[in-house]
């Protein structure tokens, strides 16, 4: 079998629910020391982050992955054991296949191949690797770009092998990514009968007309390009004491926005509690900033991106939907920042896997974009 | 001690947490036999019902009044044990000894007096007792009232014992009380995750406008004499998963509704519908009634109850506020209902209580409204 093949297996079989890396990165440690990488580890915790760099001057492209997975689940589920990689029917199925082994192996066997064909290359080639991606996020990537901030660590560009494809390898590029703020709102009422309104104060009442403005408002009447419009979802309301004939004290509500580089966490939260002042709401909110949006334009990474998978013969939709991801806390550092990888369809569900033909031919789409960017 | 705070110690000492009546109405039924009451039992399932009537022809005033309670809660919580009647500070401690032991024993001991004084009274001077007010409220009175119906037994005039005074003995009587809807709405969306709205619907912000028309309407405009506006009121509210990320699939509200004669509960269920109808959301709706509104309007017991507490110095607020007992059953065949009792402050609470004066009263008052009602 081919070596991204062997690589992915090899990673799949380690058991790395996140943050446990379960020694994938030392794996591809002892790979890329083998030629040539200058390897260093910033483990935090119980998190491991791997820093692999080849060449000592000019800019600096790095490929960024995570070696952790979200877990398994009921293993029943599974047609067969989602910690030992089975190939069957031309896909390759395991947990962390899609999402993001098949990537780093990619990204590996693309490095080796580069520095042997390159050996004296300009610029920079690197590898960022965490096992905090799919877990608190804190001790990862995070962590990695404040030292790299402190240190003055350059990254010009950025490719993440997230899978940002739809349906085909390539058919999606994700050229940012949306912010995303969440609200806890514990809105204050005085409990009581239903019987006796007049002695009680509801709390969901007195949330509605709020709620109503903030579901019903246009967050992005001008929207930035490639984004989608910013958006305000409640996830979750809990209220009542289960009785009917209770009025209730409080109201907890749960909502999040993703919102385009229009908004930063600071205007929304000053926008948002104006408005719950306004209508006279007592409520407590607590506020979760996950990542301010950003926005790669276009430019030399894009380009290299487009070219590289124009010789596959695809045409890629470069957009900034979806998720999160750890490009938000590398966008910070100045690094433009694209996402391209396999297909997503099966990430973070039971039979999760890759197609053999796009783990095959990502080496090759990842190589010919740090040739384009680093020798031309 | 007198013969009603015997009487009440006895029965609070039963432990008859709803349904069971724990001999309670054996104990009184053998008293109400020994002074001519004849006596027929309507039992049904665990529930235990009592009608002692006392004459033959004529009209009939019926003492309503249940001997189940609701349960203790924590006994370390109270003063003295819920289930021994404790006399001190002028006050009888026990659970029950507001509502509504205090009043039945009253009742009973008025009954005895009533005839003992008036043997060939003219009409039919009646006790109608269930175990089953505090709980389901379906074997008990709803049932009696059915078979009532069924055999033509006719009821002029009912006195309810719950306790309707609200700082001092008969400062408050109900001339009728509110009808009670609810209603468990089930809202349907498509659930999603938060960065792609466009492939969910949000069953909150679906219902968020409907939630709101129906809590701004003005229910009565035109309010109906001697009740409160038509009120209502959200109880409680439960969707999302509890991930911040995840647009929830369905909403669950349930909603109540305290409603005047101007309104039914089939007329609210049609109104209530066309509004969600009206909205196109896509929402199944259970509804539970619990019992239609009625009103005694001014005449014989009305007047009958306010002479008997001017002898005492009271002269009482007649409304309809409050809660639903009982004679929402007895109202329909046709009766005027009043309800007169004790002070309610300690209901349903830990140190439970009637004070020793009021429960000295009670036989009196409530032997003048017979008297009043039957002998002129
Ligand atoms: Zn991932
Ligand atoms: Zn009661």
């Amino acid at each position: 079998m081919s070596a991204v093949f062997e690589l992915a297996h090899a990673l799949i079989a380690r058991r790395s629910v996140t943050p446990d890396d379960a020694g994938c990165q030392a794996l591809i440690a002892q790979r890329l020391r083998a030629c040539g990488f200058r390897i260093e580890t910033l483990h935090r915790g119980d998190v491991c982050n791997l820093w692999a760099t080849h060449g000592e001057e000019g800019p600096v492209l790095a490929f960024l992955g995570h070696t952790d997975v979200v877990p398994a689940g009921p293993v029943e589920a599974w047609c067969s054991d989602p910690f030992e990689p089975s190939a069957r029917e031309g896909r390759l199925y395991g947990r962390g296949a899609a999402d993001m082994k098949g990537s780093v192996a990619a990204f590996v066997v693309a490095l080796e191949a580069f520095v042997a064909a390159h050996p004296r290359h300009p610029g920079t080639l690197a590898l960022l690797l965490t096992s905090d991606e799919e877990g608190a996020a804190i001790d990862g990537v995070r962590h990695v770009a404040r030292v790299f901030a402190g240190r003055g660590q350059r990254i010009d560009w950025c490719l993440v092998g997230e899978p940002s494809s739809r349906e085909a390898l390539g058919d999606v590029v994700r050229v940012g990514r949306r912010g995303s703020l969440t609200a806890t709102m514990t809105v204050h009422g005085v409990q009581g009968h239903v019987a006796y309104p007049d002695l009680a104060d509801n709390p969901i009442h007195r949330a509605l007309p709020v709620l109503a403005e903030l579901v019903g408002r246009d967050w992005d009447p001008d929207p930035f390009p490639d984004f989608p419009p910013t958006g305000f979802q409640i996830a979750n309301v809990e209220a009542g004491t289960g009785a009917s004939n209770v009025i209730p004290g409080t109201a907890r509500i749960q909502f999040n926005l993703r919102y385009s580089p229009r908004w930063s966490a600071d205007a929304l939260v000053a926008e948002i509690e104006g408005i719950v002042a306004r209508h006279g709401l007592r409520a407590d909110i607590e506020w979760h900033r996950s990542g301010e949006p950003f926005h790669t334009a276009e430019g030399a990474l894009r380009c290299a991106v487009r070219e590289a998978l124009a010789e596959e013969g695809v045409v890629p939709d470069e957009n900034t939907g979806g998720g999160t991801s750890d490009g938000r806390f590398i966008a910070p550092l100045g690094a433009d920042v694209v996402e391209l990888g396999p297909v997503n369809a099966s990430i973070h569900q039971v039979d999760e896997h890759i197609a053999l033909a796009d783990l095959t031919r990502l080496p090759a789409i990842y190589r010919r974009i740090a040739e384009a960017l680093l020798l031309r």
